[in-house]
């Protein structure tokens, strides 16, 4: 059997007796029952998760995954593609904006090539597990094979794998880095969520309206010359995709399989959540939206995932820079039903 | 000169200078302008507060403070009102939500008795600021005498300055605990902000729909009965206030005057920073907004103050829960303006 299907396999619905179990423990701590909100929803999920009413996180990890798209050479995209390299390198060295908030939220972050468009240094901390040199042009073709797709899904559930087994991870955050991966996933989300490409379509890092109304074309064609299978959640990301968006499937469906909560940080992640939810439904219980991305397109998907982002900060960097800080507050959830007293404890009424 | 007038007049605008710098180095950092969203404009807010282009944050707090209302006797509220002094208690020996999430974000609980209905044991670090044994019944008079208001807002004050003398204050937090202040706070709150009564009035901790129709009557009645000044806030605070909403007018008057972050928690904080900005309307600009309280009236209170919310969280709980999480935050948004590289440092193209 291949490494996706056992995995799926591995998918079970949350242990509903450790979230009865939760919501009690909710209910008799010193505070009006519900009063702490979504702090006490995000508790009650782990606790089904992990299987146990007081759930508990040591190992935190943001997987940053990094791909190039050879569509973001076409005049609607205001970075050069090299950008894509340059931030790997600049994430895996520990000066980018993700850095700076898994640090403050004890995270580690593991960047990982699965296809920028050239070698990178190996002496740098970059996980290898490159797939292809940058996905090809979608206007034109597929953006890789459905081979391709399937190894970048399996390495991204190898990836969730390898690190508990070496490090041990309870709970895991999404992260890309890759010039040009709005226009991929503007175009799968339009695909599998049936929203029109004007409605999934954003401005990425601050494109204008010309550059948009280029690049709603350009996706258009895409979706045109592919003619992807909609209710082939795989041929959709073979045909639309990039290495990255796989790779995150794939860190969705591993982290699921291994009762570990996922952390989807923003627009492009969700695409890799959505992805997984329809390659095995079951995968949607373990994620935890992180925010509300500043990126059209990303409300038509947390809707069709049925998922409540925990924050809105108005971000729009991707990186997992969402998901560093929605990874402290499941922290913070996880300190008030462990720490905080029961009202018997306190001699408080009730 | 009385201490509030001494503070009134400390309270100068922003540092226009150092939020340009702070401006310029987001703009150099190693992502899109503006990805950042909240999180620059927190940094450039506290920028300009602390008079620096790269602010700083070392010692953290949240003062809660406690106060009493005869008005809980009536039938309108589900808890007894001997709660606020156990879980003033369950605060002071570190058992309540507040505690929970400040220890997970690295602040001190500061618990202030400023007006609870009977005597507190010495022993405990409830810091003893009391002008008062419980607001009385604002359906039958005034909560408290226009001295007795003003000594509490001092009180307020004298915390922050005593806090920053004794032990350093970077950032404060606001938090409250009172069973039944959900009552005086939708009153000044429908007084102060000109909604009505109806708008300012939610279910505090969970009452239905007999005793919020109650609590309606209750609040016009108490209005009728006491006839505010609707321009003289103090005159408000007085007839319809408590004391612990009177201290955290003094907290955010306190906190302004020594060029410090004030972090409002939810609905009651909030109605204690609308006095404070009716007082000095230059003190809004050191508030930070810590979460939309699912408590109806916190909205029409955000508007008049033009505060945006940092986090929904659905929290109803007060304490300065929702201020420790935000607090949190304002962390990270340190985080990225200080550790983040430029582009020129990372090698980025920009």
């Amino acid at each position: 059997m291949s490494l996706l299907n056992e995995t799926l396999v591995k998918i079970k619905p949350l242990d509903k007796e450790a979230m009865d179990q939760a919501f009690k423990r909710q209910e008799s701590l010193t505070k009006p029952a519900g009063s702490l909100g979504r702090l006490e929803d995000i508790s009650i999920q782990l606790a089904g998760i992990q299987g146990r009413a007081i759930p508990k996180i040591n190992k935190k990890a943001i997987i940053t995954i990094a791909g190039d798209h050879a569509v973001a050479s076409e005049g609607f995209h205001n970075w050069p593609q090299e950008v894509t390299i340059q931030m790997i390198m600049n994430i895996a060295t520990g000066g980018a904006g993700v850095n700076a908030l898994a640090s403050h939220a004890g995270i580690q972050v593991i960047p990982v090539d699965m296809g920028v468009m050239s070698e990178l240094p190996q002496n740098m901390g970059i996980i290898n597990k490159k797939i292809g040199y940058g996905a090809k042009n979608i206007i034109k073709g597929p953006a890789m094979t459905r081979e391709e797709a399937v190894a970048a899904i399996e390495a991204g559930i190898q990836l969730v794998l390898d690190e508990k087994a070496s490090n041990g991870l309870d709970i895991v955050g999404t992260g890309e880095m890759g010039i040009g991966n709005t226009t991929p996933s503007s175009a799968i989300c339009a695909v599998l969520t049936g929203v029109s490409v004007e409605e999934a379509t954003g401005r990425g890092t601050g494109i204008n309206d010309k550059q948009l109304a280029a690049k709603i074309a350009a996706i258009k064609e895409a979706i045109k010359v592919n003619n992807p299978l909609k209710e082939d959640p795989i041929d959709v990301l073979t045909k639309l995709g990039g290495y990255e968006i796989a790779g995150i499937a794939g860190l969705c469906l591993g982290a699921a399989a291994t009762n570990t909560m996922v952390v989807v940080d923003g627009f492009i992640s969700t695409v890799g959540a959505l992805v997984a939810s329809k390659i095995c439904p079951r995968s949607k219980a373990y994620m935890l939206s992180a925010h509300k991305s500043a990126e059209k397109g990303h409300a038509a998907m947390l809707k069709y995932l049925e998922l409540t982002p925990v924050l809105d900060l108005g971000f729009r960097l991707g990186e997992g820079t969402g998901a560093a800080i929605a990874i402290n507050i499941v922290d913070a959830a996880i300190a008030v039903i462990t720490n905080m007293r029961t009202f018997a404890e306190a001699g408080v009424s009730s």
